[in-house]
């Protein structure tokens, strides 16, 4: 087995499994995404999501709401399916290929880590006798992001004859509708409108507009049949609508081999100014090499990657395998520049309509933080380059200061259509906060705080001045929702008070720390920021009130949720899980049941707010009344489960959670797969087991090993420094790969690394 | 001045004008309402609404969520707009008669209280010279509820020609569309298909149906031109789609007059099997006598009601007038059948899509359960038509027992978009509860309990103990709305938990009474209902959780409505009320400001939970942080100033509230009339200066009379007995009217009244 690469043999062909697959085997760059539908198409009948996206790349749609309140958003941006260029048919002697036809004698889906790309393979012989070995490989680049690949290699096992590529390239598509599950779009409005198609020196370009936002796109492809054995090739080209379809007919001897290269390049009118001509330099750029070429860097970056990233398990190879494809998702879910950040299901499905939500900073930030801070800054940039639009959703929120993130948002405005659990979460704004200061933590550049970081802090700041108020001694932040959406409106979530907390401690922080720097001037006079206000923030900060029970010790998640019956987990039926698929959510706000870690996740990622026994008690409390309906859940349990020294609950937690999409554990991978999971995952293992922390006063662990495991090691990147981390049963072993010695702690024990250092246990 | 009729004199006739008059002299009859509009139309571009609405008819809208979460809402019943039989045009020597074009001399309007009809004259010149008096009476009759007649009487004054009138019956009618505004209905969907369409008799029938609902209505109309001068009558039906046109031609000498009597009738396929035959049958019957015999047993009919309903204020003639118009309004309102119930704008208008709200049952039945019963059973009945419905909506809700009352509906189920300000309020069942019990404490009449009353309150007592728990040693209530919107989703607001109190009280009270009285064995097999029910409810009831603060002392409108800031009222702009359509819910969410009277109404309602030092301290609290946005609002405060004796304030209060309609004070009269602000106003006075309490124990008074008055008298039925109570300067004297003796109870001290009782102050 090789632990590079993810591969299924002889799959099912039932139509969820097919859905899975497209998820599971898609291919993306953190720019475009391509889902892995079979070329050839399905079976009739079959429902499958065809589709092809770009980050960042949207709609506007209609958003009506029931009851037209003021301020309430009633447009939402939408991720497009852009293009179908990932059509092929291939005709045998006659026989079409597919699937549903003809013998499928031997069949494997994988994707390989190392090299990054997707493989499909099949053995298959035709309703007429002839038999073909098929090798589709797919690629989308990381060097060049708009370039997508496809390898299409038939080889003739038994006959002599003639072999006939129908490729496509369609820009008449929409996206996928299921208008019955909240976690997916009910899109199917036609989005693009065809504004111009052409051939350029074997190239076919279509020009698309979107109706409503006014963005365009371009998708250039370009055919290259490839006969080894000398064969001659016709080509056809019809157009049909805003539809290309190219035929190529060419002939096989028996044991021989043809290939189809089909190169597709997207580019858009967000990143460039004029999408068709780029699109024409791009292909110019793809084509300039060969594709054996494209392979070949690809295979370096990914070297690069996972030499500064890898996060390896011996001892339970199944799990080593799902750590690292949940690692590569990241890589390519991973917006790469201002105009896109991280969607809830990446670039492999419409769920949640491509939007970026809390979960980029809490989840999935840490990892590139932590490993790649270039990315973790573009994620930055993009926060950044939303500020203003924050700004504005605080107007319409009716703040009279400061900035609020909208809740889901591509483009920046709120595209959240039911407020209680969605704008309502403001804790958006700490989590945002914390990711800009995490990063400083981990990377020491106060330059990009100067520069992007600290006004962000600020304005988070001054709302939290504006949403909350003093009361009796106390600051309070009244009706608003944590991240447990099955409480909505409540007053002083712990989770969301303890945040605040930590983002006016920041802000006043940042002053001083960019004050000392010389860098304060041109933000603070950017945005007025008055020294008055600092004031306010620390009494904020030092007065904020953080729920606490004498009589069970621990902290509510908020003012009145221990006045509220317990919901009885165990008394109700498995197939009504998760809960808000079959309960009315006024049900559900009424009992203590929590979908996700609200308070035990404030206990992880604001640790120093609380004690130990707090944390305990609360954590043992929490475990009681929550149903981890939320794929972010069992990850922060099992963090929390590591820091009270709970080994085995640890393991089981972090179990529960690594294979989500592998196993299609909550039944809709079909839409995406679950990127904060595969965030949390990596948290699970390095913040928990790992024990990392990264504070002020510098890098912490406090390693454990599972006892299933026999080791494992993870790479990050701290203040320059590459330094691996090797937890074994007996020592931890620190090393030093490049840069700079470091002062770490470990086990409440600081240490220079400067080489290697074993710490026995 | 005729103390029976409200008229204005050449009013203007700009368009908002125009659409207040539609509203304000519409006709109505708790059956049938039809708008005001002019018969010949309006200027060129002008926005109006013109419509016919039968009470309780609807069809099925969609009401699509912005986030499709468990159990909300999807689609709403809607009121239709049935038919336009209003419809005439006049033309006059070839002029077409409009108020817009020609010169209006002198012309009117008026609401005849007393005989039951509104009239619109003028004197108008056609550009051609041609005077005319025009004169037309409109009446829906309450003894013939289909029944709607138009009067349309022409005077030549200074001509001898011909006139001719062109009478429309037009079935192919959809409803009114404002989209800007969330308290008007926004559909403009064609909610109705004809089915048929035929003569008979020179009566014109149009049956349409329902696209959804599967509803049918028929219209019938019948012209009758009555030439007094003996002249011709040429006649010409044209049918155009679903629409009859009918034209008739005669001539008239100078001074005389020609009227044209238009009679249309409604039925529906709720009320009749067959409702094409039964608008046969109905207009035999409404042709059978003369018109002015119609006039006269309507006369007949409001002479009755008067004498036991009027309310008389001395002193202050415009006041008194507005107060029997919105009595009147009251009259015109109320539903007669199970069908039907009061929509929060009547049958006047399509503001809130005839949907039926809780001010049914706190603000507007009060009036009829005092004065005229038959009607307030009848407005029981429904609620308990639509119980099934209840209990539905309380599953859709997740309790697994009880009935919980939709917040908006018309045929039962939820039309609520917007959950937290809707199906929350859960004060509804409260609400229902509390006039069921006033009912029968005003009557007596414990056979109608046993029927519905009690089952109504056993099954709203269930929910309460589904909906709430027990919580060291009190009975919460969580996540709840109360009436003032402007704080959604709270725990433990006051109003609610003293209604379910209440509630739960009367569940015992009831089940106490129909046993001793022998007739609880049918309701309580028929429910299921067990002894220890009842226990539990007397428990609940025992350890209601009733919000207080020490610091304050007041009740604070829920657990933590005191942590919140104040808004600054003073401080807002006059241009940003009301809030709710400038403000952000969630904002306003955040501070201590109210639209409504909530816990002052709970002060009035269920007075005895209370110390009356703890309710004026609330009062004055309460009043510095209520906007009084809502039209529900100041009648109650009105009422607990009088209650607190701070008699001025009672009055400000009342004046405040009660010309509402009459001078469009919300500047939304145009979409129909307040019918719960009339039923607050009349409140404020019997209740509120007259003092007036209905409890176990018996009936209460502790009049006084507002300085500026001379004196004020009105009429009650109390179990079957007349009274009236008139109260002036020096004495409040009760008068006996009609029935047995009744034991009443006057500034604590009981009396027998026989015949008159004159009480000195």
């Amino acid at each position: 087995m090789n632990k590079w690469v993810y591969q299924i043999e002889n799959m099912g062909l039932a139509n969820e499994q097919c859905l899975l697959n497209e998820t599971v085997f898609h291919n993306a760059n953190g720019y475009i995404g391509i889902r892995s539908d079979f070329e050839e198409g399905y079976a009739r009948g079959y429902d499958t999501i065809r589709g092809s996206y770009i980050n960042g790349f949207y709609d506007i749609a209609e958003m009506s709401q029931a009851e037209k309140l003021c301020g309430l958003a009633e447009e939402k941006q939408t991720m497009l399916n852009v293009a179908d260029t990932q059509t092929i048919y291939l005709r045998i002697e006659g026989d079409t290929f597919s699937m549903f036809d003809g013998t499928v004698e031997q069949s494997s889906r994988s994707l390989d880590m190392q090299n990054g790309y997707t493989q499909r393979q099949a053995v298959w012989c035709s309703p007429k006798g002839h038999r073909v070995g098929i090798t589709i490989r797919r690629m989308t680049s990381f060097l060049l992001l708009p370039l997508f690949t496809i390898s299409y290699e038939v080889e003739a096992l038994n006959f002599s004859g003639t072999l006939e590529f129908i490729s496509v390239h369609n820009g008449d598509v929409k996206n996928y509708c299921n208008p019955n599950d909240p976690r997916v779009a009910g899109e199917s409005f036609q989005h693009l409108r065809p504004i111009s198609a052409d051939m350029k020196e074997g190239v076919s370009y279509l020009v698309t507009e979107t109706v409503t936002s006014g963005l365009t796109v371009c998708t250039a492809v370009k055919d290259v049949l490839d006969c080894r054995n000398g064969s001659g090739v016709q080509e056809e080209s019809v157009q049909n609508g805003h539809c290309i379809t190219r035929t190529m007919r060419t002939g096989v001897g028996e044991g021989e081999s043809v290939r189809l290269i089909k190169y597709t390049v997207f580019t858009d009118s967000l990143r460039y100014e004029n999408c068709r001509q780029e699109a024409e330099k791009t292909m110019e750029k793809a084509l300039s090499v060969s594709l054996e070429e494209w392979y070949r860097q690809q295979r370096q970056y990914l070297d690069e990657f996972w030499a500064q990233s890898a996060l390896d398990i011996e001892g339970d190879d199944d799990l080593a395998v799902a750590v690292r494809y949940n690692l590569y998702q990241l890589l390519q879910s991973a917006g790469r520049d201002e105009h896109s950040n991280i969607a809830a299901k990446g670039l492999s499905g419409e769920g949640y309509e491509g939007h970026y939500f809390w979960d980029t900073e809490m989840y999935m930030q840490p990892f590139f933080t932590l490993t790649n801070p270039e990315i973790s800054a573009s994620l930055i940039a993009y926060r950044y380059s939303i500020l203003d639009a924050a700004r504005e959703n605080a107007r319409i929120m009716g703040h009279r200061k400061g900035a609020l993130y909208p809740w889901r948002t591509i483009s920046g405005s709120e595209c959240s259509g039911f407020f209680p659990a969605g704008s309502a979460q403001y804790h958006i704004d700490g989590d945002i906060a914390y990711a800009v200061v995490d990063y400083y933590l981990a990377t020491g550049d106060l330059d990009l705080m100067a520069e992007k970081g600290a006004e962000i802090i600020f304005e988070t700041a001054r709302l939290w001045m504006d949403a909350g108020n003093f009361h009796r001694g106390k600051f309070h932040i009244n009706d608003v929702t944590g991240p447990d959406e099955y409480t909505c409106l409540v007053n002083n979530n712990y989770y969301t008070n303890a945040g605040a907390q930590y983002n006016l401690h920041w802000a006043v922080r940042f002053y001083e720390l960019l004050s000392e720097a010389g860098k304060l001037a041109s933000v603070a006079e950017k945005i007025g920021l008055r020294p008055e206000e600092i004031a306010e923030f620390k009494k904020a900060e030092e007065q904020m009130y953080l729920p606490y029970d004498p009589e069970t010790g621990i902290n509510p998640q908020d003012d009145s949720f221990l006045q509220k019956e317990v919901w009885d987990i165990k008394g109700t039926p498995a197939d009504k899980f998760p809960l808000l698929l079959h309960y009315h959510p006024l049900c559900l706000y009424r009992y203590q049941v929590c979908k996700q870690a609200d308070t035990v996740l404030a206990h992880f990622i604001y640790e120093d707010a609380q004690d130990l026994e707090t944390i305990g008690k609360s954590f043992a409390y929490y475990e009681k009344v929550t149903t981890h309906d939320s794929s972010l859940s069992t990850c922060i349990f099992s963090i929390v489960a590591s820091k009270l020294g709970l080994k085995d609950k640890a393991y089981d937690y972090f179990g529960d959670s690594a294979k989500l999409d592998l196993f299609n554990l909550h039944h809709n991978t079909k839409d995406g797969i679950h990127t904060a999971n595969m965030g949390g995952n990596y948290m699970a293992v390095v913040y928990g087991f790992g024990g990392l922390r990264l504070k002020e006063s510098g890098i912490c662990f406090a390693p454990v090993l599972p006892d299933k495991w026999k080791s494992y090691t993870f790479k990050i990147r701290y203040r320059g420094s590459h330094i691996q981390v090797c937890v074994e049963k007996e020592k931890t072993v620190f090393t030093l790969e490049k840069g700079e010695p470091r002062e770490i702690t470990v086990f409440g024990t600081k240490y220079t690394l400067k080489d290697i250092i074993e710490i026995k246990r």
